[in-house]
């Protein structure tokens, strides 16, 4: 019964991660350009200078092994890093398997999830280039509210357009945003051509992703003081999520511990990113180290899309981007783990498993709550529903140890909490959550719509 | 704008507390003795024994200044204790004072306040005695889902008497009671003769507090491996909240600081306590140390309630304890800080206003969420409603010392996050939250429901 083991490594303030790490000077060969969606010729940074500031432009494209994290980001960091690094002692013991089971806890920051760590720094470099406001996206209200607490903390403007079904289905997320000084509208809203348009056609819209995204990229476009922020898929965001793995390498290393196998769920790929990337040279450099992705069988961009380039929005307006894609007009089935409802993936993300060094696994929900529950019963904290992809993986793992007798050691990535989820939670309980077959017809319309290039 | 100076101060795991401070040590005179509602006379062990392990009746009545924590009790908190220690420097910034502001953050615990300290320490002791169910009742929701925890990490059946209008209105919480494997039922419900006299009466009843007490007493009364367990009120309950105010004690040490002001909320006193009572004796021996309890204006108990014996529940069936009361028929105004709607406060807390050991304030919620949004916007975390008192009467104290000119020390209890409270800010952010007059004549005639003793 008694543990009695350390159950938590932590560690000190001063221990924060200097530097983001930028997987792009080891990987090889290098990522494909992103191309202009008009010319279909690589892009440069001049096409990107409306959206986001040049500073951003250069750390998305820089081969710098190691880019400082400047003093002003650190010092938000503070607020809630070094994160935790536990021990999973109960699930182990539950599982009577004999792997070490470790998993990272992003979910202490105060939007509860990892994204701050790109939000922080998106916010600071903007700012720094004259940015006085930041418009975004959101669809369940993650990236949203964690950009609202960026933007607050940097003294800035944030507009959040939130996919109209998820504002006024959960308004707690949309008074979190608002808690934090930003201002949040119902997507499809009034304040944009794009908006306005599509009220005019169906004026009981639901919203989408891919049209608030047009919305808050034209109220960027067309504003001087304005700039456009992305919570995943792009180099620089990725990048910026590092200081997790960076973390737990440390923490592992003060228990004597390396990782054989490290587990993250991916919707656009920053959470990942994230817990890997630092892992990758000890990779290169021959170390045995497994990197599996958990997606959702519902919206399986990995394990069943095509490595091409293809459009980050439902509309075809943004830059093209090689990556593993289900087309771009795909719209997946409302799974509970809405960060992890993207038809695309990050294209370094892409590439790595397009090189071998990153394995992929799809699940289906309610296995995926099954490992959540179990998960809630032995170590405690209420995972949120994309996370218990990862926690799905690693359960699958240590039990494969138990079979083989194989003790190795996993790491996973808990990248949030479920408190802003528990209706996810009730429908598990009552015997409503469905498992949605793989969309074969509408995955194979939806590649239709990956151009030819 | 940087801050640059530590932010958290943190404590190793090795730095929990190996013991509970018990204040009953240092209290002069003692508190008086519970009655039995029957004879009127200080009632005894046996007449806990039906509800209450002899373990805990023991601490209860005990003068033994340190209680050893044990070992599995130690092993459980490891999952999120030490918690971590915030000077507040982005706050006193906005406040432009020179108090410097020191705060504990309880919120990181898996059920998000402070309530699991008490609850694994009693799953324990009941588990030690041989209890294999426990029942409670719980308002909003946080301490059901605190011991539907504690009894899931002790391996413990768990039945959660849920107020029925919350039930209905917050599910989520009840939610995440299911979570960790815990039975939760409306109250009033069909499994007591209590529940069932009501529903006949009034099939439609939304249920109290009161009435879920009956519930959880009668459940446990009449089943000989059931125990009940209360979540504030009691010695020990108060007791086991004294890992906080230690660990607190020790990293304002670390920052070669000390409080002259220490600032909690109360309902029914533990978080308060927990903050507050290991500087006892400092305050004893002549320390300079003021202790602030903030309370809600619609629930004034300390302000303005009288120090008299009284029952715990509207029903009078609960043995009488000497008080701060506003009479055990009075029924708060729906404030949104659902865990300070007690007519009653812990006996130990009453006896020290008695003494003037402890200030008490009282405030509108209006202003309380003021405080609670000027916080979410300077430190990042998002309050629950009732440490949203403390946070008020702090930012007044820091106030008054920007006045005054003097740097003092200020300490106060974050005892939880406002994760399942949104709702509240919703009503705040578009005006929809009233402030309740005193309720004057509501209180005077509950004051007629205390009995003459």
């Amino acid at each position: 019964m008694l543990v009695s083991e350390s159950t938590k490594i932590l560690l000190a303030e001063s221990e924060i991660p200097s530097h983001w790490y930028n997987v792009q000077a080891d990987l090889d060969p290098p990522i494909d350009p992103a191309l202009h969606p008009g010319t279909l010729q690589p892009a440069g940074p001049d096409d990107f200078a409306p959206l986001f500031p040049m500073s951003l432009i250069g750390q998305e494209v820089s081969r710098e092994r190691y880019v400082e994290i400047p003093d002003e980001v650190l010092d938000i960091y503070r607020l809630w890093r070094p994160t935790p690094l536990y021990r999973a002692h109960r699930l182990e013991r539950a599982l009577d398997t004999p792997a070490r089971i470790f998993y990272k806890y992003e979910g202490v920051s105060p939007a509860g999830s990892h994204k701050p760590n790109t939000a922080v720094a998106q916010a600071f470099y903007n700012k720094q280039d004259g940015t006085r406001r930041i418009t975004t996206e959101t669809g369940a209200g993650q990236w949203g509210s964690a950009l609202a607490f960026a933007c607050n903390q940097m003294g800035m403007e944030c507009k959040v357009y939130m996919v109209s079904a998820s504002y006024w289905q959960k308004p707690y997320r949309k008074s979190m945003i608002e808690a934090w000084g930003a201002s949040v509208v119902p997507s499809p809203s009034v304040d944009t051509n794009a908006g306005r348009s599509i009220r005019e056609q169906d004026p009981e819209s639901p919203g989408s992703l891919g049209i608030a995204i047009s919305e808050a990229v034209e109220d960027a476009a067309t504003r001087d003081d304005t700039k456009y922020s992305l919570g995943s898929v792009l180099n620089h965001v990725l990048m910026h999520q590092t200081v997790v793995g960076q973390e737990a390498k440390r923490q592992m290393e003060s228990a004597d511990a390396f990782p054989d196998v490290i587990v993250g769920c991916v919707g656009g790929g920053s959470n990942f990113a994230g817990i890997t990337f630092p892992f990758v040279p000890d990779k290169l450099a021959g170390r045995d180290v497994r990197f599996i992705a958990a997606e959702p069988q519902a919206c399986p961009t990995l394990t069943r899309g095509r490595f091409a380039y293809d459009f980050g929005d439902t509309a075809g307006t943004t830059p093209l981007l090689k990556m593993h894609t289900l087309g771009h007009t795909f719209v997946p089935n409302p799974i509970h783990a809405g960060g992890l409802r993207y038809h695309g993936m990050a294209p370094l993300i892409s590439q790595m498993v397009d090189l071998g060094l990153i394995e992929a696994r799809a699940f289906h929900q309610r296995s995926v709550f099954a490992a959540a529950v179990q998960f809630a019963r032995t170590e405690g904290i209420v995972p949120a529903p994309e996370p218990a992809h990862a926690i799905k993986a690693t359960i699958d793992e240590a039990l494969a140890c138990k079979e083989s007798g194989e003790a190795k050691t996993i790491l996973f990535h808990l990248c949030g909490h479920g408190h802003f989820d528990m209706s996810a939670y009730e429908s598990y309980f009552s015997d409503a959550m469905v498992d949605y077959a793989y969309p074969e017809e509408e995955v194979s319309r939806a590649m239709e719509s990956v151009p030819a290039v």
